[in-house]
């Protein structure tokens, strides 16, 4: 059946349940399956076939224009410059064969991913790869958080010299991942830590995330700061990716490679891969990370709780529903309308509730608009919420708000030390800079 | 301590408190209290002050540059050529002095509005002004839908003739409610209805929100479909105003003017007003409504319900705060990550949860990106919670399945029931045409 079907071979594959596929044959690695074939489909997405379960299949021609041929290069250990830890949790970018079963494979050893380069990129980088989680980040918990971050701490340790510290994670929640890590280890680790992820696979056979590795390397040898980053395309083009502050970013697309974006915020960093030239460009923002002193130490004991909750306001939302949260868990974070709304009317009763809880325990005010600040003036309603205790958190993002506060109820006790904490910026998640009223 | 002072003074206000403000005095309406002041501040807030709040007003000249000044127009009823209904719900838009009390005063005299029309545009339209209901859009719930969606009903049936429906409406909710109004009045309304509202007002005085309604005017006096739309400013310039179909569109900013975003979809319309060669443009997509009859009439004896939930997952939510709303709602829409996910790990317990209640009620799975399509087959993990019972509902956006399902669950009475009607389009909510893998 596979008589002149090869790598890159065009083909159609018609199913035994009848459905028909069309796409593009990828290369197999040792992961693979030797009675299973895998296709990129015409929306960028692999998918793998068992052969038992193809019927027909046809092909089509071959793939031209392939502008990166995989070629193996062999550096000599003493002209390497950087030294580059590679540390994978899980997710598309950790593995080459994910598609296939649905789970995540470690096929992180250096040389496959040395492998991958483009030809022309003279990697002057020694990468030490090491998995330290295997988990698609949809499956993370907080308690996951504690765990990657006790993981890098104790990699970055054991070989102390590195430049930076690359980290491969799925990409639907590494947004949240990166927020946590930015509380943690901004203060902690002295070189710059970037999470990189794989969207989805490109076009370009194999070209896609070995990309964004590529960007986030460049991104260590220029950057001399410390922080931690996230690094994804940033347009539809191969061609330009952004660095994103960890607690500045957000998923917004289900799928596109340029899912993610810099919320309120200019990305840290722009970077070029010219394919045709050959050359990277890299540009900056210029904003330098302050370190708290006030609450480093405290930030370095404490660990991220399950017990806070991140709600969404919307209309009809029953005031027991609300109390459901407050009276279960530690601290909770709204998203709001607006500037920051919920219903006021007396009828409904929310405020009631949060006037009953907020002096034991800390609301915050986010928006479910996303982009913007909540503010509590503007309005006699916003006023009414803050009255009634509600902490309005500014043009922090939603999801950042709601890992900062897991740490916060873990480091203090009392509702108005989180307050100020919450208020504090530890690691960009607050623009001081802001004026918008 | 008025001295000097008049209409478009640029002001230093001080009040007792010793607060210090700066802004443009602006016009006083009937419904202003003698012994006030309103400014604008450069933020394009109006605030008031009683005078006796004040402690010293300092004048620093006068505004220049006003673009549009206010002049009163009369036509003549005889030349009129369109008549257009004008419906006030409350919000910014609904009232020039809403600041001052923070509820909505009706100030909806139809000559009140068309005097703040520019004096270059000639008004062909005929104003039918009412108030309907006053509330800021944060106050309302399912009930008020209904209610809103009865009295548009009523006022359209007391002067049939009319061309259009525009209706006033805050802009924190005001995507919700376009939502229900869709899903209940495009099939029973056969002229366009256009929801309009003022996001902030505009640094240029009372120039802002009334060219969102003159866009709204010229979107009827163009468009011969029918159907609920929203139409607001397009972009940062005063000229450009976006008419989106009102399953498709999202505040997707706090305070921005140009803060209502299509989402998956093009506008239904551009529209520009040339201030300078004083000429209005207007671009359509061609997208055309198809009445679903099938539902027609068991959508028309339906109203919206309060016993659904939207529900945005995040890492850490536990197995018995899902089980809260499942156990408690008619329905509930998950705001998943990615492509529709949630945490499917065995000791997690989400699954379990679902799968005792699937059988039984809807479970509507959409994504927290807000951009893109949720789709059950792209990983593993994604098949393990639609085999659990989880319905995904495509590129819809998370509000409008939450509105959807709210009325889904008074149209049925069968789990199967519920789940067609949400994957059939109805108004736009499901792009067909949509193919992503």
């Amino acid at each position: 059946m596979l008589r002149g079907i090869k790598e890159y071979s065009k083909i159609k594959i018609k199913t035994v349940d009848g459905e028909v596929f069309e796409g593009v044959v990828m290369p197999k690695t040792k992961y693979n399956r030797e009675d299973s074939i895998i296709i990129k489909l015409k929306s960028g997405y692999n998918m793998a076939f068992r052969l038992k379960d193809i019927s027909k299949i046809e092909r089509k021609g071959d793939l031209k224009n392939k502008i990166l041929k995989q070629v193996s290069h062999k550096k000599e250990e003493k002209n390497l410059k950087y030294k580059v830890l590679l540390l994978s949790t899980g997710g598309t970018i950790a593995s080459k064969v994910e598609y296939e079963t649905g789970g995540v494979i470690a096929s992180l050893d250096p040389q496959d991913l040395i492998n991958l380069f483009p030809t022309w990129y003279k990697n002057d980088v020694r990468i030490i790869a090491k998995v330290i989680m295997q988990e698609m980040s949809e499956n993370l918990t907080p308690k996951d958080w504690n765990y990657m971050i006790t993981k890098v701490i104790e990699e970055y340790q054991r070989c102390q010299e590195v430049d930076g510290i690359i980290i491969g994670h799925g990409t639907d929640t590494m947004h949240y991942s990166s927020a946590a890590l930015s509380f943690k280890l901004s203060s902690l680790i002295p070189v710059p830590i970037v999470l990189v992820g794989s969207q989805r696979s490109s076009d370009r056979p194999s070209a896609d995330s070995i990309f964004n590795i590529i960007a986030a390397l460049e991104f260590i040898k220029a950057y001399s700061g410390k922080g931690v980053f996230v690094c994804m395309h940033g347009g539809t083009s191969d061609e330009i990716f952004h660095v994103h502050y960890g607690t500045r970013v957000r998923k917004m697309h289900t799928s596109r490679r340029d899912a993610f974006k810099s919320i309120n915020f200019k990305p840290k960093s722009v970077i070029r891969i010219d394919l045709e030239k050959k050359k990277i460009e890299i540009k900056f923002d210029e904003r330098d990370y302050k370190e708290n002193d006030k609450y480093k130490e405290k930030i370095k004991i404490s660990c991220y709780s399950s017990d806070v909750a991140l709600i969404k306001y919307y209309p009809g939302m029953k005031a027991e529903d609300l109390e459901y949260f407050l009276k279960n868990k530690k601290g909770v974070i709204i998203e709001g309308t607006g500037l920051g709304h919920i219903n006021v009317r007396e009828s409904e009763g929310l405020l009631e509730i949060i006037k009953k809880y907020s002096s034991e325990k800390f609301i915050g005010m986010t928006s479910q608009t996303i982009y913007g600040s909540v503010h509590p003036y503007v309005y006699k309603n916003l006023r009414l919420i803050k009255e009634a205790g509600v902490v309005f958190l500014k043009d922090m993002v939603p999801e950042v708000a709601y890992v900062k506060l897991s740490l916060a109820v873990n480091m203090f006790k009392t509702k108005e030390e989180i307050e100020k904490f919450m208020l504090t910026p530890i690691f960009f998640e607050i623009d001081e800079r802001e004026s918008y009223w």
